[in-house]
Protein backbone atom coordinates (compact mmCIF):
# COMPACT_ATOMS: atom_id res chain seq x y z
CA UNK A 1 0.00 0.00 0.00
CA UNK A 2 1.41 3.48 -1.30
CA UNK A 3 1.32 6.76 1.11
CA UNK A 4 -1.62 8.47 -0.25
CA UNK A 5 -2.29 12.38 0.35
CA UNK A 6 -5.68 13.46 1.67
CA UNK A 7 -8.41 15.45 0.13
CA UNK A 8 -11.45 16.99 1.57
CA UNK A 9 -14.54 15.71 0.82
CA UNK A 10 -18.12 16.57 1.09
CA UNK A 11 -21.27 14.44 1.69
CA UNK A 12 -25.27 14.71 1.30
CA UNK A 13 -26.45 13.02 4.10
CA UNK A 14 -29.88 11.91 5.18
CA UNK A 15 -31.22 9.89 8.08
CA UNK A 16 -34.44 9.14 9.57
CA UNK A 17 -33.76 10.33 13.31
CA UNK A 18 -35.41 7.55 15.55
CA UNK A 19 -33.37 5.46 15.91
CA UNK A 20 -30.48 7.86 16.84
CA UNK A 21 -29.60 9.39 20.27
CA UNK A 22 -29.01 12.85 18.40
CA UNK A 23 -26.69 13.27 15.18
CA UNK A 24 -23.01 14.54 17.21
CA UNK A 25 -20.71 11.77 17.82
CA UNK A 26 -20.94 10.71 21.83
CA UNK A 27 -19.70 7.81 22.86
CA UNK A 28 -21.82 4.84 24.29
CA UNK A 29 -24.98 6.31 22.53
CA UNK A 30 -25.68 5.61 18.79
CA UNK A 31 -25.40 8.74 17.00
CA UNK A 32 -25.74 9.95 13.40
CA UNK A 33 -21.95 11.10 13.27
CA UNK A 34 -20.52 7.83 15.10
CA UNK A 35 -22.28 5.19 12.56
CA UNK A 36 -21.47 7.38 9.51
CA UNK A 37 -17.39 8.31 11.07
CA UNK A 38 -17.55 4.34 12.31
CA UNK A 39 -18.84 3.33 8.74
CA UNK A 40 -16.10 5.60 7.00
CA UNK A 41 -13.52 4.00 8.87
CA UNK A 42 -13.87 0.74 8.34
CA UNK A 43 -14.55 1.22 4.51
CA UNK A 44 -11.12 3.49 3.82
CA UNK A 45 -9.09 1.24 6.60
CA UNK A 46 -8.49 3.89 9.16
CA UNK A 47 -8.95 4.16 12.69
CA UNK A 48 -11.69 5.75 13.87
CA UNK A 49 -10.27 8.57 15.92
CA UNK A 50 -7.82 9.42 12.73
CA UNK A 51 -11.34 10.59 10.90
CA UNK A 52 -12.76 13.84 11.86
CA UNK A 53 -15.85 14.35 9.79
CA UNK A 54 -18.15 17.87 10.47
CA UNK A 55 -21.88 18.05 9.86
CA UNK A 56 -23.58 21.51 9.28
CA UNK A 57 -25.96 21.37 11.59
CA UNK A 58 -26.59 19.57 14.46
CA UNK A 59 -30.04 18.22 14.73
CA UNK A 60 -31.61 16.79 18.03
CA UNK A 61 -32.49 13.39 18.86
CA UNK A 62 -35.57 12.32 16.56
CA UNK A 63 -35.05 15.22 13.61
CA UNK A 64 -34.51 14.08 10.63
CA UNK A 65 -32.25 15.29 7.84
CA UNK A 66 -32.57 15.04 3.76
CA UNK A 67 -29.69 17.34 3.03
CA UNK A 68 -27.23 17.15 6.04
CA UNK A 69 -23.78 18.14 4.49
CA UNK A 70 -20.81 16.28 5.95
CA UNK A 71 -17.10 17.11 5.30
CA UNK A 72 -14.16 15.94 6.34
CA UNK A 73 -10.40 14.27 4.69
CA UNK A 74 -10.37 10.90 3.31
CA UNK A 75 -7.54 9.11 0.99
CA UNK A 76 -7.15 10.71 -1.96
CA UNK A 77 -7.34 7.75 -3.75
CA UNK A 78 -11.17 7.01 -2.46
CA UNK A 79 -13.63 5.95 -4.96
CA UNK A 80 -16.61 8.34 -3.78
CA UNK A 81 -19.42 6.26 -5.66
CA UNK A 82 -18.01 2.97 -4.18
CA UNK A 83 -17.55 4.70 -0.45
CA UNK A 84 -21.36 5.88 -1.14
CA UNK A 85 -22.51 2.43 -2.09
CA UNK A 86 -20.82 1.04 0.83
CA UNK A 87 -21.89 3.32 3.81
CA UNK A 88 -25.04 2.50 2.43
CA UNK A 89 -25.30 -0.57 2.95
CA UNK A 90 -23.29 -0.59 6.75
CA UNK A 91 -25.83 2.60 7.55
CA UNK A 92 -29.00 0.87 6.10
CA UNK A 93 -32.07 1.96 6.44
CA UNK A 94 -31.20 4.63 9.03
CA UNK A 95 -28.64 6.63 7.07
CA UNK A 96 -27.75 7.22 3.75
CA UNK A 97 -25.18 9.13 1.65
CA UNK A 98 -26.79 10.74 -1.33
CA UNK A 99 -23.96 11.71 -2.72
CA UNK A 100 -19.91 11.83 -2.38
CA UNK A 101 -17.99 14.30 -3.61
CA UNK A 102 -14.32 16.02 -3.53
CA UNK A 103 -14.45 19.35 -2.66
CA UNK A 104 -13.52 22.72 -4.47
CA UNK A 105 -11.23 23.82 -1.88
CA UNK A 106 -9.07 21.76 1.29
CA UNK A 107 -10.75 24.86 2.74
CA UNK A 108 -14.57 23.60 2.81
CA UNK A 109 -15.94 23.09 6.05
CA UNK A 110 -19.70 21.88 5.72
CA UNK A 111 -20.21 23.85 9.00
CA UNK A 112 -18.82 27.16 8.72
CA UNK A 113 -18.49 27.43 4.58
CA UNK A 114 -22.40 27.20 5.43
CA UNK A 115 -24.34 30.68 4.24
CA UNK A 116 -27.83 28.90 5.12
CA UNK A 117 -29.87 26.50 6.47
CA UNK A 118 -33.34 25.26 5.12
CA UNK A 119 -36.20 22.89 7.34
CA UNK A 120 -39.20 21.86 6.61
CA UNK A 121 -41.51 20.78 9.27
CA UNK A 122 -44.65 18.67 8.41
CA UNK A 123 -47.75 18.32 10.36
CA UNK A 124 -50.73 16.27 9.43
CA UNK A 125 -53.75 18.30 9.69
CA UNK A 126 -56.53 15.81 9.78
CA UNK A 127 -58.95 14.45 12.44
CA UNK A 128 -57.30 10.92 11.98
CA UNK A 129 -54.08 10.50 12.22
CA UNK A 130 -51.66 8.81 10.17
CA UNK A 131 -50.24 5.70 10.46
CA UNK A 132 -48.01 5.54 7.45
CA UNK A 133 -46.28 9.24 8.17
CA UNK A 134 -46.22 8.10 11.72
CA UNK A 135 -42.87 9.48 13.11
CA UNK A 136 -42.09 11.95 10.10
CA UNK A 137 -45.23 14.08 10.96
CA UNK A 138 -46.59 16.13 13.90
CA UNK A 139 -50.49 15.27 14.17
CA UNK A 140 -52.80 17.80 14.77
CA UNK A 141 -56.15 16.95 14.96
CA UNK A 142 -58.20 20.39 14.83
CA UNK A 143 -58.21 22.41 11.66
CA UNK A 144 -55.54 25.58 11.62
CA UNK A 145 -56.04 28.88 10.27
CA UNK A 146 -53.74 29.28 7.55
CA UNK A 147 -54.00 32.53 7.08
CA UNK A 148 -53.64 33.71 10.79
CA UNK A 149 -50.27 31.18 10.89
CA UNK A 150 -49.00 33.05 7.36
CA UNK A 151 -49.60 36.43 8.97
CA UNK A 152 -48.09 35.44 12.59
CA UNK A 153 -45.17 33.98 10.55
CA UNK A 154 -44.42 36.92 8.29
CA UNK A 155 -43.58 38.85 11.89
CA UNK A 156 -40.77 36.55 12.45
CA UNK A 157 -39.14 36.98 8.95
CA UNK A 158 -35.45 39.25 8.73
CA UNK A 159 -32.84 39.61 11.51
CA UNK A 160 -33.76 39.18 15.01
CA UNK A 161 -32.63 38.59 18.02
CA UNK A 162 -34.38 34.80 18.36
CA UNK A 163 -34.33 34.35 22.13
CA UNK A 164 -37.81 34.17 22.67
CA UNK A 165 -37.54 31.31 20.55
CA UNK A 166 -34.33 29.37 21.72
CA UNK A 167 -33.00 27.15 24.26
CA UNK A 168 -30.91 29.53 26.06
CA UNK A 169 -27.08 28.33 25.93
CA UNK A 170 -24.44 28.41 28.26
CA UNK A 171 -22.29 31.75 28.05
CA UNK A 172 -22.95 35.00 26.57
CA UNK A 173 -23.58 34.10 23.29
CA UNK A 174 -25.68 35.58 20.20
CA UNK A 175 -28.90 34.66 19.32
CA UNK A 176 -29.05 37.13 16.50
CA UNK A 177 -29.85 35.30 13.22
CA UNK A 178 -31.10 36.03 9.82
CA UNK A 179 -34.90 34.51 8.95
CA UNK A 180 -34.94 34.65 5.02
CA UNK A 181 -38.28 32.22 4.11
CA UNK A 182 -41.08 30.67 6.72
CA UNK A 183 -43.74 29.77 4.24
CA UNK A 184 -46.69 27.61 5.07
CA UNK A 185 -47.51 25.55 1.98
CA UNK A 186 -50.90 23.73 1.49
CA UNK A 187 -50.45 21.94 -1.42
CA UNK A 188 -49.91 18.87 -0.44
CA UNK A 189 -52.76 19.08 2.13
CA UNK A 190 -53.55 17.41 4.94
CA UNK A 191 -50.05 18.15 5.13
CA UNK A 192 -48.98 21.25 5.82
CA UNK A 193 -45.04 22.20 5.26
CA UNK A 194 -43.17 24.95 7.21
CA UNK A 195 -40.34 25.57 4.83
CA UNK A 196 -38.16 27.58 6.74
CA UNK A 197 -34.90 29.19 5.32
CA UNK A 198 -32.26 31.05 7.75
CA UNK A 199 -28.93 32.20 8.03
CA UNK A 200 -28.70 29.93 10.80
CA UNK A 201 -30.64 28.41 13.17
CA UNK A 202 -30.24 28.77 17.52
CA UNK A 203 -31.06 25.15 19.46
CA UNK A 204 -35.10 24.73 18.97
CA UNK A 205 -35.60 27.40 17.21
CA UNK A 206 -37.26 26.27 14.66
CA UNK A 207 -39.75 23.51 16.56
CA UNK A 208 -40.17 26.56 18.69
CA UNK A 209 -41.52 29.32 16.18
CA UNK A 210 -43.49 26.26 14.48
CA UNK A 211 -45.29 25.31 17.75
CA UNK A 212 -46.20 28.80 18.58
CA UNK A 213 -47.19 29.16 14.65
CA UNK A 214 -49.67 26.37 15.12
CA UNK A 215 -50.55 27.65 18.68
CA UNK A 216 -52.00 30.64 16.28
CA UNK A 217 -53.39 28.47 13.78
CA UNK A 218 -55.55 26.88 17.33
CA UNK A 219 -55.82 30.60 18.13
CA UNK A 220 -54.42 30.27 21.52
CA UNK A 221 -52.21 33.19 20.41
CA UNK A 222 -53.09 35.92 18.13
CA UNK A 223 -50.87 36.36 15.53
CA UNK A 224 -50.48 39.77 16.17
CA UNK A 225 -48.99 38.97 19.32
CA UNK A 226 -46.14 36.79 17.40
CA UNK A 227 -43.82 40.13 16.84
CA UNK A 228 -44.18 41.18 20.52
CA UNK A 229 -43.12 38.08 21.58
CA UNK A 230 -40.26 37.91 19.28
CA UNK A 231 -39.35 41.49 20.55
CA UNK A 232 -39.73 40.32 24.33
CA UNK A 233 -36.76 37.61 24.36
CA UNK A 234 -38.96 35.79 26.88
CA UNK A 235 -39.56 32.13 26.06
CA UNK A 236 -41.95 31.85 28.22
CA UNK A 237 -44.71 33.58 26.02
CA UNK A 238 -43.90 32.21 23.01
CA UNK A 239 -46.18 28.67 22.33
CA UNK A 240 -45.58 24.95 22.48
CA UNK A 241 -42.28 23.54 21.09
CA UNK A 242 -43.41 21.19 18.34
CA UNK A 243 -42.33 17.35 18.63
CA UNK A 244 -38.63 16.50 16.72
CA UNK A 245 -40.40 13.31 14.19
CA UNK A 246 -42.12 16.23 12.12
CA UNK A 247 -38.15 18.47 11.39
CA UNK A 248 -36.34 17.92 8.46
CA UNK A 249 -32.68 19.21 7.84
CA UNK A 250 -33.62 19.88 4.12
CA UNK A 251 -31.08 21.71 2.29
CA UNK A 252 -27.97 23.68 3.28
CA UNK A 253 -26.46 26.55 1.21
CA UNK A 254 -23.43 27.47 0.65
CA UNK A 255 -23.78 30.10 -2.19
CA UNK A 256 -23.69 33.85 -0.68
CA UNK A 257 -22.42 35.94 1.91
CA UNK A 258 -20.99 33.54 4.68
CA UNK A 259 -23.26 34.46 7.58
CA UNK A 260 -20.60 34.46 10.66
CA UNK A 261 -22.49 31.98 13.34
CA UNK A 262 -19.70 34.15 16.28
CA UNK A 263 -22.06 37.38 15.92
CA UNK B 1 -78.35 0.05 31.33
CA UNK B 2 -81.12 -0.28 28.69
CA UNK B 3 -80.60 -3.17 25.87
CA UNK B 4 -80.05 -1.86 22.55
CA UNK B 5 -79.92 -3.62 19.60
CA UNK B 6 -76.97 -3.75 17.12
CA UNK B 7 -76.22 -1.68 14.18
CA UNK B 8 -73.61 -2.82 11.06
CA UNK B 9 -71.03 -0.28 10.84
CA UNK B 10 -68.54 0.80 8.17
CA UNK B 11 -65.26 1.85 9.03
CA UNK B 12 -62.15 2.90 6.74
CA UNK B 13 -59.26 1.99 8.63
CA UNK B 14 -55.51 3.04 7.81
CA UNK B 15 -52.21 1.19 9.50
CA UNK B 16 -48.78 0.86 9.28
CA UNK B 17 -47.68 -2.90 8.20
CA UNK B 18 -44.41 -3.53 10.09
CA UNK B 19 -45.53 -4.03 13.67
CA UNK B 20 -48.18 -6.37 12.76
CA UNK B 21 -47.68 -10.23 11.78
CA UNK B 22 -50.45 -9.57 9.13
CA UNK B 23 -54.08 -8.65 9.39
CA UNK B 24 -56.43 -11.11 9.82
CA UNK B 25 -57.16 -11.89 13.99
CA UNK B 26 -54.61 -14.66 14.98
CA UNK B 27 -54.48 -15.80 18.73
CA UNK B 28 -51.09 -15.05 20.35
CA UNK B 29 -49.37 -12.86 17.71
CA UNK B 30 -50.32 -9.15 17.02
CA UNK B 31 -52.43 -8.51 14.25
CA UNK B 32 -54.74 -5.39 12.58
CA UNK B 33 -57.59 -6.98 13.60
CA UNK B 34 -56.68 -8.35 16.69
CA UNK B 35 -55.86 -5.36 18.70
CA UNK B 36 -58.84 -3.00 16.28
CA UNK B 37 -61.05 -5.55 17.77
CA UNK B 38 -60.00 -5.56 21.33
CA UNK B 39 -59.62 -2.06 21.40
CA UNK B 40 -63.68 -1.56 20.23
CA UNK B 41 -65.33 -4.06 22.57
CA UNK B 42 -63.01 -2.38 25.07
CA UNK B 43 -64.62 0.68 23.84
CA UNK B 44 -68.18 -0.53 23.66
CA UNK B 45 -68.06 -2.71 26.58
CA UNK B 46 -68.36 -5.84 25.00
CA UNK B 47 -66.74 -9.49 24.96
CA UNK B 48 -64.09 -9.46 22.62
CA UNK B 49 -65.76 -12.58 21.34
CA UNK B 50 -69.07 -11.04 20.81
CA UNK B 51 -67.59 -9.07 18.32
CA UNK B 52 -67.14 -10.42 14.82
CA UNK B 53 -65.36 -7.71 12.33
CA UNK B 54 -64.82 -8.35 8.63
CA UNK B 55 -62.07 -6.55 6.46
CA UNK B 56 -62.74 -5.96 3.16
CA UNK B 57 -58.98 -8.07 1.87
CA UNK B 58 -56.57 -9.86 4.06
CA UNK B 59 -53.03 -7.97 4.07
CA UNK B 60 -49.52 -9.81 4.58
CA UNK B 61 -47.30 -9.17 7.35
CA UNK B 62 -45.48 -5.90 6.59
CA UNK B 63 -48.33 -4.97 3.73
CA UNK B 64 -49.81 -1.08 4.67
CA UNK B 65 -53.31 0.06 4.13
CA UNK B 66 -54.97 3.08 3.69
CA UNK B 67 -58.36 2.57 3.47
CA UNK B 68 -59.12 -0.58 4.26
CA UNK B 69 -62.51 -1.27 5.07
CA UNK B 70 -63.78 -3.13 8.29
CA UNK B 71 -67.72 -3.87 8.37
CA UNK B 72 -69.40 -5.14 11.56
CA UNK B 73 -72.18 -4.96 14.27
CA UNK B 74 -71.73 -2.51 17.26
CA UNK B 75 -75.00 -1.50 19.56
CA UNK B 76 -77.29 1.03 17.75
CA UNK B 77 -75.94 3.83 19.72
CA UNK B 78 -72.65 4.19 19.65
CA UNK B 79 -71.48 7.51 19.08
CA UNK B 80 -68.66 6.93 16.03
CA UNK B 81 -66.98 9.83 15.83
CA UNK B 82 -66.15 9.02 19.52
CA UNK B 83 -65.84 5.63 18.74
CA UNK B 84 -63.01 6.85 16.23
CA UNK B 85 -61.28 9.02 18.71
CA UNK B 86 -60.91 6.49 20.83
CA UNK B 87 -59.75 3.99 18.95
CA UNK B 88 -56.98 5.90 17.83
CA UNK B 89 -55.80 6.60 20.79
CA UNK B 90 -55.47 2.94 21.85
CA UNK B 91 -53.94 1.87 18.68
CA UNK B 92 -51.65 4.67 18.19
CA UNK B 93 -49.43 5.00 16.24
CA UNK B 94 -50.13 1.92 14.08
CA UNK B 95 -53.53 1.93 13.36
CA UNK B 96 -55.90 4.72 13.01
CA UNK B 97 -59.56 4.72 11.82
CA UNK B 98 -60.08 7.06 9.07
CA UNK B 99 -64.05 6.93 8.72
CA UNK B 100 -66.61 5.28 11.33
CA UNK B 101 -70.02 5.29 9.51
CA UNK B 102 -73.55 3.60 9.78
CA UNK B 103 -73.68 1.22 6.70
CA UNK B 104 -76.66 1.96 4.64
CA UNK B 105 -77.96 -1.57 5.00
CA UNK B 106 -77.56 -4.56 7.56
CA UNK B 107 -76.54 -6.42 4.85
CA UNK B 108 -72.96 -4.46 3.54
CA UNK B 109 -70.63 -6.94 4.42
CA UNK B 110 -66.81 -5.13 3.89
CA UNK B 111 -65.32 -8.13 2.00
CA UNK B 112 -68.53 -9.63 0.22
CA UNK B 113 -70.07 -6.84 -0.81
CA UNK B 114 -66.48 -5.25 -2.53
CA UNK B 115 -66.67 -5.16 -6.28
CA UNK B 116 -62.98 -3.30 -6.37
CA UNK B 117 -59.91 -2.96 -5.02
CA UNK B 118 -57.45 -0.97 -5.39
CA UNK B 119 -53.55 -0.59 -4.11
CA UNK B 120 -50.22 1.19 -5.08
CA UNK B 121 -46.77 0.09 -4.45
CA UNK B 122 -44.52 2.39 -4.00
CA UNK B 123 -40.69 2.44 -5.98
CA UNK B 124 -37.65 4.85 -4.30
CA UNK B 125 -35.77 4.51 -7.67
CA UNK B 126 -32.10 6.14 -6.70
CA UNK B 127 -29.24 5.39 -6.56
CA UNK B 128 -29.42 6.00 -2.52
CA UNK B 129 -31.72 4.63 -0.42
CA UNK B 130 -34.13 6.88 1.31
CA UNK B 131 -34.05 6.62 5.07
CA UNK B 132 -37.23 9.01 5.40
CA UNK B 133 -39.28 6.23 3.74
CA UNK B 134 -37.49 2.98 4.37
CA UNK B 135 -40.32 0.32 5.26
CA UNK B 136 -42.89 2.22 2.83
CA UNK B 137 -40.78 1.79 -0.44
CA UNK B 138 -38.50 -0.95 -2.36
CA UNK B 139 -35.79 0.18 -2.99
CA UNK B 140 -34.32 0.24 -6.39
CA UNK B 141 -31.08 1.29 -7.20
CA UNK B 142 -31.07 1.16 -10.91
CA UNK B 143 -32.81 3.01 -13.33
CA UNK B 144 -36.05 1.32 -14.47
CA UNK B 145 -37.09 1.67 -18.04
CA UNK B 146 -40.65 3.10 -17.67
CA UNK B 147 -42.30 2.41 -21.41
CA UNK B 148 -40.62 -0.96 -20.50
CA UNK B 149 -42.94 -1.61 -17.35
CA UNK B 150 -46.14 0.12 -18.93
CA UNK B 151 -45.91 -2.24 -22.27
CA UNK B 152 -45.49 -5.25 -19.81
CA UNK B 153 -48.17 -3.99 -17.97
CA UNK B 154 -50.56 -3.43 -20.63
CA UNK B 155 -50.58 -7.48 -21.16
CA UNK B 156 -52.12 -7.92 -17.56
CA UNK B 157 -54.76 -5.75 -17.73
CA UNK B 158 -58.37 -7.80 -18.60
CA UNK B 159 -59.73 -10.83 -17.10
CA UNK B 160 -57.32 -13.64 -16.51
CA UNK B 161 -56.33 -16.31 -14.43
CA UNK B 162 -53.41 -15.00 -12.76
CA UNK B 163 -52.15 -18.41 -11.56
CA UNK B 164 -48.37 -17.50 -12.77
CA UNK B 165 -48.59 -14.49 -10.32
CA UNK B 166 -50.12 -15.96 -7.28
CA UNK B 167 -49.38 -18.07 -4.72
CA UNK B 168 -51.48 -21.53 -5.44
CA UNK B 169 -53.96 -21.85 -2.82
CA UNK B 170 -55.09 -25.24 -1.47
CA UNK B 171 -57.90 -26.80 -2.63
CA UNK B 172 -59.61 -26.50 -6.34
CA UNK B 173 -60.07 -22.52 -6.54
CA UNK B 174 -59.97 -19.86 -9.26
CA UNK B 175 -57.24 -17.69 -10.15
CA UNK B 176 -59.52 -15.74 -12.24
CA UNK B 177 -59.92 -11.83 -11.91
CA UNK B 178 -60.30 -8.89 -13.34
CA UNK B 179 -57.27 -6.46 -13.31
CA UNK B 180 -58.80 -2.59 -14.57
CA UNK B 181 -56.10 -0.55 -13.46
CA UNK B 182 -52.40 -1.43 -13.91
CA UNK B 183 -50.72 2.39 -13.94
CA UNK B 184 -46.56 3.51 -13.67
CA UNK B 185 -46.92 6.89 -11.78
CA UNK B 186 -43.89 9.05 -12.44
CA UNK B 187 -44.90 12.29 -11.32
CA UNK B 188 -43.36 12.00 -7.91
CA UNK B 189 -39.66 10.89 -9.59
CA UNK B 190 -37.54 8.98 -7.63
CA UNK B 191 -40.63 7.57 -6.14
CA UNK B 192 -42.78 5.51 -8.91
CA UNK B 193 -46.12 4.02 -7.86
CA UNK B 194 -48.02 1.56 -9.33
CA UNK B 195 -51.59 1.95 -9.54
CA UNK B 196 -53.27 -1.37 -9.54
CA UNK B 197 -56.93 -1.81 -9.33
CA UNK B 198 -58.74 -5.13 -9.84
CA UNK B 199 -61.46 -7.10 -8.76
CA UNK B 200 -60.04 -9.05 -6.36
CA UNK B 201 -56.53 -9.90 -5.63
CA UNK B 202 -55.77 -13.97 -5.30
CA UNK B 203 -52.66 -14.12 -2.54
CA UNK B 204 -49.06 -12.18 -3.36
CA UNK B 205 -50.68 -11.35 -7.02
CA UNK B 206 -50.04 -7.44 -6.82
CA UNK B 207 -46.66 -7.83 -5.19
CA UNK B 208 -45.90 -10.45 -7.96
CA UNK B 209 -46.46 -8.34 -10.70
CA UNK B 210 -44.94 -5.71 -9.40
CA UNK B 211 -41.85 -7.69 -8.93
CA UNK B 212 -41.71 -8.84 -12.63
CA UNK B 213 -42.67 -5.67 -13.94
CA UNK B 214 -39.49 -4.59 -11.91
CA UNK B 215 -37.68 -7.45 -13.62
CA UNK B 216 -38.98 -5.78 -16.81
CA UNK B 217 -37.37 -2.35 -15.96
CA UNK B 218 -34.15 -3.79 -15.38
CA UNK B 219 -34.06 -5.68 -18.15
CA UNK B 220 -34.08 -9.15 -16.68
CA UNK B 221 -37.61 -9.80 -18.73
CA UNK B 222 -38.50 -8.83 -22.06
CA UNK B 223 -41.47 -6.69 -22.27
CA UNK B 224 -43.15 -8.75 -24.49
CA UNK B 225 -42.81 -12.07 -22.71
CA UNK B 226 -45.09 -10.85 -19.81
CA UNK B 227 -48.33 -11.78 -21.95
CA UNK B 228 -46.77 -15.50 -22.57
CA UNK B 229 -45.64 -15.90 -18.40
CA UNK B 230 -49.67 -15.05 -17.75
CA UNK B 231 -50.57 -17.24 -20.36
CA UNK B 232 -48.53 -20.28 -19.06
CA UNK B 233 -50.08 -20.15 -15.87
CA UNK B 234 -46.46 -21.33 -14.69
CA UNK B 235 -45.21 -19.07 -11.07
CA UNK B 236 -41.56 -20.21 -12.31
CA UNK B 237 -41.75 -18.06 -15.28
CA UNK B 238 -42.37 -14.84 -13.32
CA UNK B 239 -40.02 -12.60 -11.58
CA UNK B 240 -39.58 -11.77 -8.21
CA UNK B 241 -41.85 -10.66 -5.74
CA UNK B 242 -41.88 -7.49 -4.74
CA UNK B 243 -41.15 -6.84 -0.84
CA UNK B 244 -44.55 -5.91 1.34
CA UNK B 245 -43.42 -2.87 2.61
CA UNK B 246 -43.65 -0.92 -0.73
CA UNK B 247 -47.45 -2.21 -0.58
CA UNK B 248 -50.94 -0.05 -0.06
CA UNK B 249 -54.11 -1.46 0.26
CA UNK B 250 -55.33 1.43 -1.45
CA UNK B 251 -58.89 1.91 -1.37
CA UNK B 252 -62.13 -0.71 -1.63
CA UNK B 253 -64.63 0.01 -4.01
CA UNK B 254 -68.61 -0.82 -3.18
CA UNK B 255 -69.98 0.99 -6.24
CA UNK B 256 -70.59 -1.61 -9.75
CA UNK B 257 -71.25 -5.02 -10.57
CA UNK B 258 -70.64 -6.95 -7.39
CA UNK B 259 -67.67 -9.26 -8.64
CA UNK B 260 -68.42 -13.02 -7.38
CA UNK B 261 -64.65 -14.23 -5.54
CA UNK B 262 -65.97 -17.65 -5.86
CA UNK B 263 -66.01 -18.03 -9.73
Amino acid sequence: MGVTGLRRVRLTVAYHGAGFHGFAANPGVTTVMGDLTAAIAKIVRRPVDELTLTGAGRTDAGVHAWGQVVSGDLPADTDLADLARRVNKLCAPGIAVRSAEWAESGDFDARFSATSRTYRYHVWNDPAPNPLRAGTVWHVARPLDVAAIRSGAAALIGEHDFAAFCRRPDGDVSLVRILYELDLRTDDAPTLVFHVRGSAFCHQQVRSMVGTLVDVGLGRIAADAVSSILASGDRQRAGQVAPPGGLVLWQVGYDGTRWDASL
